[in-house]
C-alpha cells in the first residue's frame, strides 16, 4: 500500500491532525509519505524521521520541500521539479478542510486517488444538523434537539435543562458545553458561537451508556470492535477526549448483548452505505432502553480509530484497493448548434 | 473591475455555461478574461475574439494556453510562465463543478477572490431536499415534496397526480418530468434517475404563476425587476429554458400587486442572507392564493441573469468590491505540548 496522509489543515482541530499523523503513521509496517498542510494552504513534504510536533510549533516546517498540486499528484516547487505520484491519499485533517469538502474537492480535481469522505458525506457529517435529518430520513434514532443562530433569541424552545450546546460543525468536544439552567445556558451559547454562526442544542442525558464502531465498506463490510469508551471525570473533558488522538493499543471490546451489539452494527450499516463509501468512519452511538440513538458521525476519525481494529494496516489496505469511481460526466455539445441557429448566430 | 469568467466544468450544464459566457462577456462594457474548464479539469486562457461554441465543440481549444491554478490567479503551462492575477473571478459554471461546491473550495484554497456562493450555499442550493428543509427553516413555504433513492420502491407515498419529478441535483429543466399516472411517473423515474441517484417529486400545480427576482447583498440589497417568464408550450420545454442562457435584452416588469412584489422581495431577502452573500442569486417563485412559494434558488443563474437588472455591470462591480472575507482559522499549537507530556513523549 503506497500511502501519502494528508495532515494539518485550517482547522480548529489543526493540532489534533498532527497528533493523528504521527499515531497513524507509527502503527502502519510501512512508512507512509507525510503532507502538512500549514494554516496557510502551504504543502510540505515531512520526512518520516522528523514528524514531530515540535517541528510544526516552532515553525521549522517551512524548511522542508515545498509541494504543490498537480494531476495524480503533487510536484516539488523551484528549478527541478520532483514528481511525487502513484499514492493513495489518506485525508487526515480533522473538521475544518478535511471534513467540509475543501480536500475532496481538492483531490478530486486533481485526480488524486483518496481514502476519506466524498463531498456529499462530507456535508452530511460535518453539519450536525445536516447529520440529524440524515439519521431520520433513514430511520435511526438521535437524541431531541433544536438549533439556533447567532442572531436569533437565546432561549430554549421545546428542550428542558439540562442541554448540551455543540458549534454545529465541529468535532473532538471543542466549543461543547453542558447547561443547567439559563445562566449556564448563555454561557454555554457565548462559547459555541465562538467557533460557528449557528449551534444545535441536544437533551443531556446524564450518564448515558456511549459505544463507538469504526468500519468499511467495499463488497463487504469490515467492522472494528464496539468499544465502550472510558470517559474522564467530566464526559466533556477536552484533554480526555484529545488523548484519544494519540491513541495505538487495542482497546477492549465492550460487555453488551449481543442483541445490542448486532443493532448497533447494523445502524452503522444503514449509515455508512452508500454515501460513506470510499472512507473510513466512526460512529458514536447512545444506547437508551435499549435502542440505538446515532450521536456523531466522525468521517475523518482520530488516529483513524486503527485501535478498535483487529487488522487495521490490512483493513486500510482493503479500502485503498477498492475506491469508489468519481462519477464523470460526460459532456456533449448537442444544443449548441440549435441554441446559435435558434439566436442567428 | 478587472473580471475573469470561469465557465465549462464537469456538468451537465457544460454547454450551458459557454452560452452564458458569451452572453455576459457581450453585456460587459470591459472584455472579461476568459478562463475554460474542460470536461478533464484542464484550463485555457480563452481570447475574447474566439469566444464561439465551435471553439468548444469542435476542441481547437486545445490549442490554447493551458493554465494552472496557483495562490492569487492562474500561471500559463511551459517553461516561461505567465501569471494571471489581480482580477475576481466570477463563477459561471452551471451545475456540477459550479455549483457542487468544487470551484468554491479551489478558488478559496488559492485565495483567488471570486463571485459566486459559497460552499454552505453551495450545498443548500444544489441539493433540493436541502433547499426545502432550509426554506421551511427561514419560514419560507415550498411546494409538498417526497425523494425518492433509486433503489426504494418506486411508488408515492403522500402525493397525488399529477407531479413532478426532479433529478435531485441538477437545474436547467434536465431530466424534469410530469406524471399524471402511474406509468408515466416510472418513465420520469428512468429518465430523473439517469442524472442522479436521488430525486424529488412535486405536487404539480399547471398553470400556477411563476415570478424570477435577482439580486446580490452587500451593505445594502440591489434586486432586479421581478419578472414573469414567458412559458414555451410545454412549461418544461428545455430548448426554450434553454434559450434563457443566452438572453441579453431587458425584459418588462410582471405586472403584479405591489403587495405581492414586497412579498417576493422580502422572501428574496430571508433567502439571501447571510448565507449567499458574494454571489448574485436567482430565485424562482409561485405564488398560490396571494402566498409566495420558493420554486428554485439559481445560485449561478443563466446569463448571471443580466437581463433582469437596470445596470448589470454596476450591480456586479458593487459586488466584486464588497466580497466576504474567507473566515481564516488562525491555528494554536497549545495542546500539543500537553499531549506530548501525558504520553511521555
Amino acid at each position: 500500500m503506497n500511502l501519502a496522509i494528508i495532515f494539518g489543515g485550517q482547522s480548529y482541530e489543526h493540532e489534533i491532525s498532527i497528533v493523528s499523523a504521527v499515531t497513524v503513521g507509527r502503527v502502519l509496517e510501512t512508512s507512509p509519505l507525510y503532507i502538512f498542510l500549514d494554516s496557510d494552504n502551504r504543502l510540505y513534504e515531512i520526512p518520516s524521521n522528523k514528524m514531530s510536533s515540535k517541528l510544526f510549533k516552532s515553525g521549522e516546517y517551512r524548511k522542508e520541500k515545498k509541494l504543490n498540486f498537480t494531476f495524480n499528484g503533487f510536484t516539488t516547487e523551484g528549478f527541478f521539479k520532483k514528481e511525487l505520484k502513484g499514492f493513495t491519499v489518506l485525508n487526515l485533517i480533522h473538521g475544518g478542510q478535511g471534513e467540509d469538502g475543501t480536500i475532496p474537492a481538492l483531490l478530486e480535481f486533481y485526480k488524486i486517488p483518496y481514502i476519506g469522505p466524498r463531498k456529499d458525506a462530507s456535508t452530511i457529517s460535518y453539519n450536525k444538523h445536516l447529520t440529524k435529518i440524515f439519521a431520520d430520513s433513514i430511520g435511526i434514532k438521535t437524541v431531541d434537539y433544536e438549533t439556533l443562530y447567532i442572531g436569533d433569541e437565546r432561549k430554549l424552545h421545546k428542550l428542558s435543562y439540562p442541554v448540551i450546546v455543540k458549534p454545529l460543525s465541529l468535532g473532538s468536544s471543542i466549543g461543547v458545553k453542558v447547561a443547567n439552567s439559563d445562566d449556564e445556558f448563555q454561557y454555554a451559547l457565548d462559547v459555541a458561537f465562538e467557533y460557528d454562526s449557528e449551534v444545535i442544542i441536544e437533551k443531556y442525558i446524564d450518564g448515558v451508556k456511549e459505544y463507538n464502531l469504526a468500519g468499511i465498506e467495499t463488497d463487504k463490510f469490515i467492522l472494528s470492535i464496539v468499544e465502550e469508551p472510558q470517559k474522564g471525570d467530566d464526559i466533556l473533558d477536552f484533554n480526555t477526549k484529545y488523548l484519544d488522538f494519540s491513541r495505538d493499543s487495542r482497546v477492549v471490546e465492550a460487555n453488551i448483548d449481543n442483541e445490542i451489539r448486532l443493532l448497533i452494527q447494523d445502524s452503522f450499516k444503514k449509515i455508512y452505505s452508500p454515501i460513506f463509501r470510499g472512507s473510513l468512519i466512526r460512529c458514536d452511538f447512545f444506547v437508551i432502553d435499549d435502542e440505538v440513538y446515532l450521536n456523531e458521525i466522525n468521517s475523518v476519525p482520530g488516529s483513524m480509530a486503527n485501535y478498535l481494529f483487529n487488522d487495521f494496516e490490512s483493513t486500510l489496505k482493503e479500502l485503498s484497493e477498492n475506491l469508489p469511481n468519481v462519477g464523470n460526466i460526460s459532456v456533449k455539445y448537442e444544443y449548441i448548434d440549435t441554441i446559435q441557429k435558434a439566436k442567428g448566430k
